[in-house]
């Protein structure tokens, strides 16, 4: 058996950071190396995360560049928006390779990152080479790519959902409207009053209403997907539940002809190299609860003929494809694995 | 003081019906004078709702017409749909006030009723006379009404949602979409697999996609407001909380130059006098947990300017505004009381 | 009618605060005249919680004594543990009746308190004349009292379990153990990982077992009940819902032979005059949602005469019974009026 | 390598049976040859469960005797009380191992297992030869064990809890109180009205109090291990979770001198071999999250020398190491394999 592939994540100690934990000791081809985290150096991981301490003896360590370059060979940057601009750099020139789950490397345009994100970006040339990480659009590209940027939750359900309908010209691209649906875990691990149990349970609400930092990212993937400027609607809601996300996608038809079996087929098309996604049977819609703890990406759609529209329904664990598990995608391409290798496909229910 | 109103409830033993006896037991001009429950008949009410025990001492009875007229003034059948209509011709016979919960008298047209209910209508006359229960909309009609089909949760939640722009011609008729996320008691307490706590916890997805009967009723009357056919795109979606329900409605606008805060300010005023509306604030968005145990709806809305819609969110309990309350607000209109009369306007937080 | 009483609420912003607004809104005697909010001084009221905007507009303002004493006749310190002693020497002498929800004035002994929750009490003469705030074991003594230390939820629902076994010496002292269950919001709206949505729902976990600092009150209290030195085992365990408590008490009988039915009568005879709690029948336990949004404590148990044991179930709202309620509670009885006056007696369901 | 091993599951449509069919597919040894749902029959498992629809295409068939015996060599029964003693005999002929989820083979005498379940049992040698099924007690006797009787959630996660204080002899026998806290899934996929979200979300209750029928086969193992009899308090609560489960246990010690560190070196020392238990650190208590997904329990525990009590915690998944899990862990036994063989062992968290 060839030698295992040394891999770090800094940012360990938040919700994505134990998520990576989680898969990476169950991924039969890798070794966790390293983990960062500044807040909590020095501290055993398994006193952060006390289920874990019987798998996981590794202690977190300060985040300090040169470490990582001598310890790991592959790098997972879990950390929050803005800190991974100021690693990357250094962690590709020590030869890693990189995988940033935050917003850093999203964006082909980075006045547009800034005027969303702030910051002050100074590595137009390593974002140039940074390939979204969306496995399912972007995956020969990913193959080879030294600098992932992987996508969120929120853009991952909702391009699923909108793709074969964008590449294919099914839809009127400005009737794009996303009606997205996240558990709780979305926030993070960060103190913040909406978090709290109390609040956010036996509760529904919409936040940052038409203008979520979302909407320019996703418009940027439609707009290349579609040959053609692309604007959405986009309005996420806190859903009572931990994990998991439920994207429900409306868009007008350009051919009013077309009925749910068409388009299924067509959907079944587009993703039939696609491990990660499974479009569901006529008249099934996807429960989040499927996906959770697994990263697949349930899809099922249904054509209303009296208003001419699409709806699909998109669902995953927010964490998982939605995060960790889409960013350990890209990895195994990277390396020439199959893409689900040492990823849950199914879930446990109820 | 004057005499009391007696009052009777038929389907006492279900969700609904313990509403009405929570709420009626806290209005101060009324008294429960029957409660009709043929699968309970012989049980005190106390056994089925302990906690309600030592408030009420009724024994529920079955549901015999000549008892009904006998006993009550004023009755509200909180039944499933198909039984009201085999029991209001009587009951109106007899000189009683009839707030049906179910959706028997909420059509003008019986053809739309049994095309999406079934059933075998011969009450044309009585259904003629029935006044839809939305107070908001149809005060003045309530106040003389003998027979109100007083609408449920979805319709109520969208429809003070639409009606301001639908009223004032605002939007493009044909662009309504209505994205609705109730909890699980709309189900009512009828054993399904779906309304398991362990199916539908931590957990959400659309059901009847496409084909939802509230379909008809939400446009039958935003018709009547809009003075012209006008269709809705309607999805429902299952969360996972016990009580509440927000709808988050989608349309075009027909003037893009409109801004949140004309668009609030003409909500303000169309909600004026509608005691149980709360118009929010600019940028502030209604969470369902606000209305849970009141009978107040919450709007909040946005303009987005880039994409010509407007975005509404409309909040409320969907067993108190969305059921049982609106039915006791418009049997307070018939009877010349203020319309919040014996209803809790706040809730408790968290 | 009589001129309303002016009372003043210090801590208003948290979720202590924010019952007691509600609470005192639909009170028929009294008015809100101060609410303080060091924190938030300045900030309208309906900015914190705008689902009660359209109901009080009173701004929240910096705690000042001069300004409380002006403006309240009574005043509820709904601060942390260690404000209410700085603040109540004060109060009184401007001639206030205080009501404080925290421990500081629950302790006979200053040293105990001290020694649990650490602070430095030169307060002693003003701590001797304070009233242990638990209506149905010492109402008597609250009707006169200037200064009441108000019992929070654990003690509440684990003295109203435990007062008649003691009273009446029907156990072994040494023998009581009490396994207490409570929703998040016991921990208050203060920002701690643990109380996060993600890491409190869909799970349960024990905390500070052997050595909550509730125990000392509770000793206290049953060893002036049983008149000898009682110990309790007690163990608090966090539950997945926002509100609620459930005590469930197991205690050794003396006399072997008593049955439920015995006990019951037992309980309620000890509980006649105690409008604010409920005694349930023969083989019913009380669920904590029959309790929420009320001052109700709802008590049930059995005798297992295979084991000798007596096992209590008492549930209430933990920010209700067990916090806001019962301070107003007692408030009614120091002003002579019905002790549920303004209280809520029943809930919704589900 | 070898063949896989040809595995059946009968009652597959329910929780236990979602569960088995879930664990099975990622086992590296084994292959589904069969799925019994007499009421299902016909239809295919990926309809019940359409989130598995992609993993399996195996239809449910009726439920004959030879049909199993000639497709299996394994058989797991799913089934509710009083099924698997009509088919374990006729299995066990045909030459099959079977694994009784249900209570049918739990009990050494059968007329204990009539008072509490009825039935009309005339199975008692095939009865005498059943073992119980929990590995970390009498791993030995499953290895060569036909028939196994596989305790639920309740008893393993009490007898976990207590096994090394009654083999030990450290505490009194008649002191054992165990109060214990279940999802709602416990339940199964019955319908009931309790097991309603509406019903049981925001709530916590507890039922069957002194009457549970573990209780007869808790003090039947518990009795073996003490080798004297032994009397336990059982009082199960119902949470708003839909999986996992925690026991509190509490005891009296006979050696008051005993701290917690000697307690969890006792503990670890028990459980070396268990490499499904994992014993926590000193001051560390479970949180059943922890658990959830994978088949292990875990164990905090604390002596409070103050009462001269032990107070020990042990969480787990009521659906993996409390049923099906541990099914397969007593297959693996049987097998020769390592016993956590396929089973998972860390889960997802938050």
């Amino acid at each position: 058996m060839a030698e295992k592939l040394r891999v770090g994540i800094v940012g360990a100690s938040g919700y994505g950071g134990v998520q990576l934990v989680r898969l990476l000791l169950d991924h039969p081809r890798v070794e966790i190396a390293y983990l960062g985290a500044n807040q909590n150096a020095g501290v055993p991981f398994g006193e952060l995360y006390p289920q874990l301490a019987h798998r996981i003896d590794r202690v977190c360590e300060a985040v300090e560049l040169d470490r990582i370059v001598e310890a790991c060979s592959v790098v997972f940057l879990a950390t929050p928006n803005g800190i991974a601009y100021t690693l990357a750099p250094g962690l590709l020139a020590g030869g890693l390779r990189v995988f940033d789950l935050s917003a850093d490397y999203r964006f082909v345009n980075l006045e547009t990152y800034q005027s969303w994100y702030g910051g002050d970006r100074h590595d137009a040339a390593v974002a140039r080479e940074a390939v979204y990480g969306l496995p399912e659009l972007y995956r020969e590209r990913i193959r080879t790519a030294r600098l992932v940027g992987c996508p969120g939750c929120y853009p991952t359900a909702s391009l699923l959902a909108a793709a074969p309908l964008l590449k294919q010209g099914l839809i009127d691209p400005r009737s794009l409207i996303i009606d997205a649906k996240s558990g709780v875990s979305g926030a993070g691990r960060t103190l913040k009053t909406g978090s709290l149990f109390a609040e956010a349970d036996s509760s529904v609400a919409a936040y940052s209403v038409a203008r979520h930092r979302h909407i320019p990212e996703i418009e940027q993937i439609c707009s290349d997907l579609a040959g053609m400027r692309v604007q959405v609607q986009f309005t996420p809601h806190l859903i009572p539940m931990a994990r998991g996300m439920l994207v429900t996608l409306y868009a007008q038809l350009r051919d009013p002809g077309l009925v749910s079996e068409d388009m299924l087929t067509i959907y079944e098309a587009f993703y039939r190299q696609a491990s990660a996604v499974r479009v569901l049977g006529s008249g099934i819609y996807p429960q989040t609860k499927w996906a959770s703890g697994t990263n697949t990406c349930f899809i099922g759609l249904e054509v209303d003929q009296r208003t001419e529209r699409v709806i699909v329904l998109s669902a995953l664990d927010n964490l998982v494809k939605g995060q960790s598990g889409q960013a350990i995608q890209a990895m195994n391409l990277t390396q020439g694995w199959e893409e689900m290798l040492g990823l849950p496909a199914v879930g446990f229910y109820p």
